[in-house]
């Protein structure tokens, strides 16, 4: 079972991992604001994604990772997501600290907070007021950040090497939630546009272009791999 | 060569792991407000730390602990800082990313850059002007923190478990900075504050000990493994 949040990319970045090493697991949606005591229980750090089975509970989105590599990628050789090089492997997990730590922190928590969280979260549990600083920043912000990652995209054939890693999974998924909103400003980006369509094109993307968030339809081009 | 700062958490749980497996390393204290164009280059994402050798670059205190962990820590036996079980990996990943991001986030951060990078960093190099609200908040947030750390210290030999390992070191680095500072309230918290001095005995700490922030110097029970 996956704890998880519909538009937050760690927890796309653990489906996607989950649906390229062929696991299946129930997706249980979690409101975080409502501070569900089973869930609080669970984590007390109130954060998502959480994996949990009948013998384990792994929190977050490194940590649950790490745990799949350690269990399933190391027996999936060509398919396995994490290098066997310590080197390439720092260089991959550089990357993903960069998708769901720093752009999470200048972007996409910004842009889904404002556009998402604060149209469904009720009024007495938490802010709803609209910050429009915050979301003309991220705006700003994700322009710098397209920059380099369309430089890696345009120097390398995967983001953090030769073969396609969790970076890329990490990347797409930061990506995915902006662009089913419409924000991320594709034109003249033409490498990284390739790169994020030969992810998009994988069957293990899919299930994330069947996102449907209540009352926030996605842009038409979301779901188009010729986009 | 570890480029680090003082007083931040992540640095300093590299700068003791590094101890730990007697791996010394030249520090390079690097002040990221002067956005110095040879770091940048080394890391875009000017973030702390960074593990440079003559063949590799190592960024961020995750890639860091991993890469050491793969090509030191494996051949330390019974010294080694990560277990060898995924389960105990993955708790142990779960209270790294508590220390460094959540406990980072939420207090060390502010309390960090309200009392000490606003006293030193130029007027002309960013914001100087003093946060109460920040300080305060900081001040509230710490104590349901050391709550849950108290419980982990009452319930278990060390934070992950029955052996010591790199979320102790996490751990105790982000309140080493903040002892530094005076900012710990220890009254009333017997077991944590026996779990600290456990870490704070051990040789590898003796470096962390001798740091001195010039016209920030410790509280006087900062040295003290007594304390």
């Amino acid at each position: 079972m996956l704890y998880h949040s519909t538009l937050q990319a760690s927890s796309r970045a653990i489906r996607l991992l989950l649906a390229e090493y062929d696991l299946e697991q129930k997706l249980v949606e979690e409101h975080l604001w409502e501070r569900r005591a089973e869930f609080l229980a669970i984590n007390p750090a109130a954060t998502l994604p959480v994996l949990v089975d009948a013998q384990t509970v792994i929190i977050g989105v490194g940590p649950i990772a790490e745990y799949l590599d350690e269990t399933e990628g190391a027996l999936k050789r060509e398919r396995r997501l994490y290098s066997e090089d310590p080197i390439q492997r720092a260089e991959m997990r550089r990357l993903v600290d960069w998708a769901l730590v720093k752009f999470e922190n200048e972007v996409t928590r910004y842009i889904v907070n404002e556009r998402v969280t604060k149209r469904i979260i009720p009024a007495d549990a938490g802010n709803r007021s609209p910050d429009s600083q915050a979301l003309r920043a991220a705006r700003t912000n994700i322009k710098y950040h397209l920059d380099y990652l369309g430089w890696l995209a345009a120097t390398r054939n995967w983001m953090a090497g030769d073969r396609m890693s969790f970076a890329d999974i990490a990347l797409a998924s930061a990506i995915s939630a902006l662009d089913y909103l419409g924000e991320v400003p594709w034109e003249e980006r033409q490498e990284l546009r390739e790169w994020y369509a030969r992810i998009k094109s994988r069957p293990a993307f899919r299930t994330l272009l069947q996102d449907r968030v209540r009352g926030v339809p996605p842009v038409a081009h979301y779901v188009d791999l010729d986009f």
